[in-house]
């Protein structure tokens, strides 16, 4: 049993590779983006998560009221490209959210090159963003367009 | 990367391991047992059931036109106990379906014996069965005890 392939088995069932955006008045473009792995499971799996969280060592697990759940989740950038990502690489995902997982890498590099700082970069990161499969978003790929275009 | 584990771990997330029964007057007992484990999947991931369904060697994948997905799945009893369940002793789930599993094992085992074949034996079946975590039942537990006794 190698507890990395079974994590990676795991997320490719129950993890979501998200890029979700804010508007941020003090950033120059205006907008802030935000990367995170994360895995939402009902309390009766919590210990899983920790397990999960153990074996990543990073992240952390919080309990959402709103769908009473629990959500191991990493958001830190240098921990996305330093920890998750590299994991990813090294035991694939072989379904479908495959596809999720490579335009999050490509956010996430970019991001460490800081070219979400740029209006380019930043139209990259929205239009990849847009295009990974995620239900509901706050706002319309347009409207950050035309955001950060002002 | 280990491809069997990889495996238990996406199961963990999108397996089930299902015992159900339906009324057969042709039966001693009056009533079939029917162990199944199934992954079930959106269309857009087909291609990693086909993928499974390989590494297992055993199973087949229906469309379901009630939910618009496909099923892996596994119904015989000796391939229950030959393949499947040996596959997830040596790659062990660390999610609280090990709960299901374990009783979904114990009752394969008992039909392997034919212990399903008498009264006594079905009776614990049942009370297995329905102590997993499964959502709707054609029939209650206690419709399914009466129906045995007569």
């Amino acid at each position: 049993m190698d507890l990395n392939s079974y994590i990676s088995g795991f997320s490719d069932g129950e993890g979501c590779f998200c890029v979700s955006f804010n508007f941020r008045n003090k950033l120059n473009t205006g907008l802030e983006v935000r990367p995170s792995f994360s895995i939402s499971q009902h309390q009766n799996n919590l210990n899983l998560l920790k397990l999960i969280r153990k074996q990543f060592n990073c992240g952390s697990i919080r309990y959402s009221k709103r769908d009473s759940s629990y959500k191991f989740e990493v958001r830190e950038i240098s921990q996305l490209n330093g920890k998750i990502i590299p994991h990813f690489i090294r035991y694939p995902l072989m379904g479908i959210k495959l596809n999720d997982f490579r335009k999050f890498k490509q956010i996430c590099l970019m991001m460490k090159s800081n070219l979400h700082r740029n209006l380019s970069g930043l139209q990259t990161i929205i239009n990849l963003a847009y295009d990974m499969n995620h239900g509901k978003r706050k706002y319309s790929k347009d409207v950050l367009l035309k955001r950060i275009a002002r």
